[in-house]
């Protein structure tokens, strides 16, 4: 029997990512956010949601261009203070030691130290409600040789991602494999359900 | 040192949820999606993005509804078998065994053995690409007690969803905790990085 929780947003999973972007004197700035997602595959496309009121917002909209730096669950702490504080109000690199890198691809930086990051362009502007939707296309994906597994794909259990819980506001990492998609279902397909 | 891995769809975590709908016959259908997020805290709203080939593409234009039922690492073999095959062409509730429950709010079915539901109704369509990225507002978030903690919060760790890797296309289940959101940065915040 389930239980009412009321309109709220309540799932799981959600990602912890890093928003980077250049301001208009081209410092770099970084934030948190959690409401995204991929949402498109051609062209290859990354939603985030923003408030007006962040920093960031004015920075995508006069820069058309964003990144995602996934932080490891080692900078759990690091992305935690990154979605606290305003850029506004002090450089959030410089605090947290992290490394600003200029894109090549897009007018944006992304962060050194986090082991995946995403390049984007702004493709769309999506206005929902409080917050703001940027659609990115995605023009490069970049990754440490560290996370990669011997066949050179990047393996989730050595980026170890962080998920977002944003009822009681935790952090988890990610656990042990489940099994291949578009596989372990098959036996149902064929007419083996348990 | 990063190596590129080109314009494509690889980042983590990604989600596995099911969006259920109803079809012009008031069938239920549902189907497997990892492109999605929650993308506006007021009104709340989750986006999913289906490519218009889908059955449930059809079904959310006529209906201006879905679900997102979250399934549990327990429910990976009928998750998968959900994204493998169309409902145009088969009962994916009758053949995996799973309940579709009509949602009191919205025109659409959730599936009653998920242990958290989310019911939307339709606010925006966004064409994107190949696929379109249709925006729910949340009517109702519905919770398993079994997955709720002492306090009466959804606990992740009880819910137990499931992470989808697009690049090697893996399932993975939750870890464990790393610390509470808006509290592990604070000790950056306060001038004492690592």
């Amino acid at each position: 029997m389930k239980k009412s929780f009321g309109a709220k947003t309540l799932v799981v999973p959600t990602p912890v990512w890093v928003v980077g972007t250049f301001d208009r004197e081209g410092r770099p700035n970084a934030m948190t956010a959690a409401w995204g997602g991929i949402c498109c595959s051609q062209p290859p496309c990354i939603a985030v949601s923003l408030r007006k009121a962040t920093f960031t917002y004015g920075n995508i909209v006069a820069r058309k261009a964003f990144t995602i730096s996934v932080p490891s669950e080692t900078h759990a702490r690091e992305a935690d203070y990154i979605g606290m504080v305003s850029g506004k109000d002090v450089d959030k690199f410089a605090v947290a030691g992290l490394t600003p890198v200029r894109s090549s691809l897009v007018d944006a930086p992304y962060i050194e130290e986090f082991p995946l990051v995403v390049e984007c362009r702004l493709l769309q502007t999506v206005e929902i409600g409080l917050h703001t939707q940027f659609v990115g296309e995605i023009l490069d994906v970049k990754a440490e040789d560290s996370v990669c597994d011997e066949k050179g794909y990047v393996d989730i259990e050595k980026v170890r991602p962080i998920l977002f819980e944003p009822e009681i506001n935790t952090y988890h990492g990610v656990g042990k494999l489940l099994g291949r998609a578009f596989s372990v279902g098959k036996d149902i397909r064929a007419g083996r359900p348990r």
